[in-house]
């Protein structure tokens, strides 16, 4: 047996500057704690938020930094006090691996919202060390932070569910929107947008997509299971579609006009707005006034509303569309995710790559 | 007696042009109809919304314009399905006359949302005519749109509350708000904002009454109760003062920035829009999604919550603060409103005005 060192050594793919390229990183992790859990990666998904980490958008990146945050594992170790897993259960990670346990949204199950949440990569954990996220071989995270990947589900379909998926299941439980008979727009047709689309349908919602052009038409309607299709670019759909939605869930990632988005919804709507997008977004008051609309957003979800979300789509047969890559693809399926290349996610099968080179 | 026509006729105060200045002018009014009431108007309140109306800010007035829409008067005929009033009875007309009754909102007693609403001054009848508000010797209302003032209540201090009051009461309802223990900020103080301060505490929050100077902080917290003053520009102060707030009512009625608002709010905080801007209001979304706050508005409120309100004003012995002028002096009042130099409510004694020249 090699020294604790050696034990606790991984090999992943890391940006090193603002050009976002990833390359192949060893780095070390942090033993075992009492309420550790340490993951081999199996696989993980790739998630527009990980492409502004890498170069640098929000302008609060370090490198050299492995990202991924849609991590599905298999449990090797456990700590002395975890109790929720144990070797061989096929676990996952998310967005986030850290909270002070103590303010307010802690105390309430939304610990998504502390102040002091600790970012699974991108971020510094409290022994100091720098998080490094699921495109490597291994991580260390608290037990609070993973959550077990229902029996049947396969790894790589679940993955995106941790990001994507709770991002809109959170929003739609939280706003009272879970309920059967509702009529919902999804706005954007990403990995995010694609997961709402079939979320909402199996919350029993009559789904509109609504899209800048008609070139996924045929896709939401045929595929994903959309009720209806709307071009926001069309005038006169726009209008006959007035006054129709009880929520929208905006995902697009980029500045855009929100009052016509604001006039599709009925008496008491809810803009949800799923991009963080730094541009400043517009409206005039009255369109919020006369209707006492909502304009909100949320933050991917708690950790027991992914518990929760696993088990909805298990229950529902959920599923979400991927291509799944191999590591040394990962740079290629970057460039193609901001070119929207993407049908509707990409998973990297890291347990099957070659971290190496 | 005279003919039915003159019996009909009434001598109100209207603006001409997009000047907006008031001058005596005769008119007819409809006659009392099965569901109306013809109300003999003993005071009117000055809105800043009337303001707005009579210099054609929003593009929509016609004149001659009678505005004036915190009307509060004596009941002189009733129609003979009408069994909610009698004559003597001392009533209060708001912002609304009409409705579809056969929408959604309508049906759920949400009218004041209803896409027919019909204006009680600046709009048109469904028997053709213009509708003329309060600063009148008397108006014709369908018993629907039409309070009455509880008993005890002084009518020139109910005046105010038919928009001010209702207009802050019904969101606080609407949301959830209505409870003891809450943490509120009042942005702006002036008509509605001092009600605002008024129903607040009285509903068992703790008040902050947010300004952009020092000038109103011996009145917020000695006069009208607030428990504590804010100055907006003082970033230290409102550093100190963020993640604070359950909720803020945003009385502003010019652009402003959201962002330090937003930044007050406490998770799931709400940022009430009550003023109509129509410059573009501006925020990034990240300021939203992380705290899952809400920017939103409501409109005056309906009948029930109008009703409602005057009975909690009542119990809570709550008074608006007002000014009373004669209607020879509403050119003058409303000049020192468009300057906010009124604490806070100008209210017009209709019945003791000469309203002929």
């Amino acid at each position: 047996m090699g020294s604790l060192e050696e034990e606790r050594t991984t090999r992943g793919w890391a940006a090193r500057d603002s050009s976002g390229i990833l390359s192949p990183y060893t780095y070390n992790l942090r033993n075992t704690g009492p309420e550790d859990v340490y993951v081999k990666v199996l696989c993980c998904g790739v998630c527009h938020s990980d492409l502004h980490q890498i170069k640098n958008d929000l302008g609060m990146s370090n490198y050299p930094m492995v990202p991924g945050h849609e991590v599905v594992g298999e449990v090797v170790e456990v700590g002395s006090d975890v109790t929720k897993f144990r070797a061989g259960d096929v676990v996952g990670v998310g967005l986030l691996v850290g909270c002070c346990r103590n303010c307010n949204p802690c105390k309430t199950d939304n610990e998504q919202y502390c102040n002091k949440k600790i970012w699974s990569y991108n971020d510094t954990y409290t022994d100091g060390k720098t998080t490094q996220g699921g495109f490597a071989g291994a991580l260390v995270a608290d037990q609070k932070f993973v959550v077990k990947i229902p029996e049947g589900m396969v790894p790589e379909q679940a993955a995106p569910l941790l990001c994507a998926g709770v991002t809109v299941y959170s929003p739609l439980k939280h706003f009272g929107l879970n309920v059967s008979g509702l009529r919902g727009g999804i706005l954007g047709l990403g990995g995010v947008g694609h997961m709402g689309v079939k979320i909402a349908k199996a919350m029993g919602h009559h789904v509109t997509v609504i899209s800048s052009s008609d070139r996924k038409r045929e896709e939401a309607l045929e595929h994903i299971g959309a009720d209806e299709f709307l071009v926001s670019t069309d005038g006169t759909k726009m209008q006959e579609a007035a006054d129709s939605l009880d929520y929208i869930i905006d995902t697009v990632p980029v500045g855009h006009p929100l009052e016509p988005y604001l006039s599709l919804l009925k008496l008491d709507g809810k803009l949800i707005l799923m991009g963080v997008i730094n541009t400043p977004l517009q409206f005039v008051s009255p369109m919020v006034m006369l209707g006492r609309k909502k304009i909100t957003g949320s933050f991917v979800g708690s950790m027991k509303e992914t518990e929760e979300m696993l088990e909805f789509c298990k229950e529902k047969g959920l599923t979400s569309m991927i291509e799944v890559v191999k590591m040394d693809y990962i740079n290629t399926a970057f460039e193609r995710l901001e070119k929207n290349d993407v049908r509707y996610r990409f998973v990297v099968d890291v347990a099957g790559s070659n971290l190496i080179e």
